[in-house]
């Protein structure tokens, strides 16, 4: 009944028959899981030991963009927040905000992708809200997703970085944000360009089972490289050199940042993350990184250092240093 | 440096400085406690055994209403989900769309409404997220909160009700719908009559300390008392009988109602819940109940019975039946 309705209605809010039906048909389809479907207030779960606790809320525009869509995003971005503490990702919420008047078979579409994306992890959507607004309140759907995964291996904080550290980068920075910024600017449709949106368990799974002491590891979202390596340096108290050179970046992500006046240090990524861990092993964690397709360019692009404490030092690739500094100003607002 | 601001600017979601002043200056400040500030991507939480874990995302009109505003309606109602599964709330998420050019006062007096409310559970928010989007792509503000409570009496459910059941609610009916219908139809400034609003954690924990086997428990929210009478039938697969005569409503939901032509059955409440127990032991719990200020009415309205199976049925003063359905059609839209 619901499906046969071409748009969202401000009933499918109410908390009467026509949400019901829509949680029914659409979401329950979509997530089908036993806890989901229990038909509480809240969903049932067995925790024991040291979780991880997350929440992200997802405003990207546009919807859809080259390599995923704000469905994806919502489960990778907050899977990835969890696998970031070394927690396998078990169980998430998902709230949905819709503006009325939304495509259903957008929603399917967002929908489905989400279910793809938890079958990366494993995780599952275990309880979930939905909020219609009328039109004009909202631009088209926001999503919140909140994650809880089990700790399997305690030792990963911002806080545990130490001088002679190395500084890994999965793969290639800024192509969330590059993927963004062209759709709005109208340019998709001339360049091959995709978002970076994967789900990272896969491959931190791999680290932890090789053994790699893992010191610190974040996924380089809003704020990008540079916000990541700033809260790095001043929570552990250390310096971080960073070689220029060594960064792994798209000649149309470089291209996209000369004409717009970025920085690719600055722009969001949702499938890249950053680690530090012992020098010695470096080149061991990079060798597992390296079997997954995305991270074919993982690279050491610096150091931790005593000196400098707090603060981030770029070596250009002409020899000379500056601050790389924490981002400022409005960058680009709704990249996730 | 935030505070001296007088609106939210896309800056403050760029994952940049000006985000983590906003971070530092408003939401720190308000809930301050050692794993919201540990600065890392997730909180790490220490669980075990049976949890419950439940979302929602506010989206009310207007932000502010008498009895209560977004921010207080944020924490109360998600903590009310958990205290509905008879589980002590611990742990929240919180996560904020704010649209651009909002007011840092009003944000401040909502972040300060939820530190107040979060008192009267004893729950922490312990991680969040800040995204701010273009002005006209949000209704000024949206929050959404996510919980985590330790199931403390495991045997509540929709499905448990059996026939012989004594259906109780806690106190007069419809007033949050009232309430806000109030507000946007510009009555409110004649009127008395406020929200329900309010966090049940407290009362719960009283039935539960006094040994009374509840068998199914439910806050009345969107759909009201009609949504979840029709729910537990059908869960449990009981009929269930109401006495019209019973069921509190105040004078002022009433007239309202007349007016406006809704049932006080269908309007949300935000601080009212539906307790189904064994006959012989429910004055005791309205005893229980009627120790708190806002239960003064808790009242018994109905039964649960095994004749008409799955379905309301509603004694009017007149002596005459009738079905009491879910909710149906656009009732109130953003009413939480």
């Amino acid at each position: 009944m619901t499906k046969s309705l071409k748009t969202v209605q401000l009933s499918h809010g109410g908390g009467g028959k026509e949400m019901d039906q829509l949680i029914k048909s659409v979401f329950f389809e979509a997530f089908n899981n036993p806890i989901l479907c229990s038909e509480e207030d809240a969903a049932k779960l067995h925790l024991s030991g040291p979780v991880a606790f997350t929440t992200d809320s997802f405003t990207v525009a546009p919807l859809f963009f080259a390599g995923g869509n704000i469905g994806k995003l919502a489960i990778a971005g907050t899977v990835n927040d969890l696998a970031m503490m070394a927690a396998q990702p078990e169980y998430l919420s998902c709230s949905f905000i819709i503006e009325e008047g939304f495509a259903i078979d957008d929603l399917v579409t967002i929908v489905n992708s989400m279910a793809a994306e938890l079958h990366q992890s494993g995780a599952r959507i275990v309880c979930g809200d939905t909020k219609v607004v009328p039109k004009g309140c909202a631009d088209g759907l926001f999503i919140n997703t909140t994650g809880i995964g089990r700790i399997i291996y305690p030792d990963v904080s911002a806080n545990n970085i130490v001088a002679g550290d190395a500084i890994i980068v999965s793969r290639d920075i800024g192509r969330h944000g590059a993927t963004i910024l062209m759709a709005r600017e109208g340019l998709a449709l001339e360049s091959e360009l995709t978002s970076d949106c994967a789900t990272l368990w896969p491959i931190v799974e791999q680290l932890i089972a090789a053994n790699i002491p893992i010191h610190a590891m974040r996924d380089a979202t809003r704020g990008g490289l540079s916000a990541v390596l700033n809260e790095w340096a001043k929570a552990s108290n250390i310096g971080i050199d960073v070689n220029e050179s060594a960064i792994p970046v798209a000649d149309e992500v470089k291209g996209l940042c000369e004409l717009f006046g970025f920085e690719p240090f600055d722009l969001a990524n949702e499938g890249t993350f950053i680690i530090a861990l012992p020098q010695a092993i470096a080149q061991g964690a990079i060798e597992v990184m390296q079997r997954y397709g995305h991270c074919q360019q993982a690279a050491i692009i610096g150091h931790a250092t005593s000196a400098h404490s707090g603060k981030v030092v770029l070596t250009t690739p002409w020899g000379s240093h500056r601050y790389l500094d924490l981002p400022q100003g409005e960058l680009l607002p709704r990249i996730c």
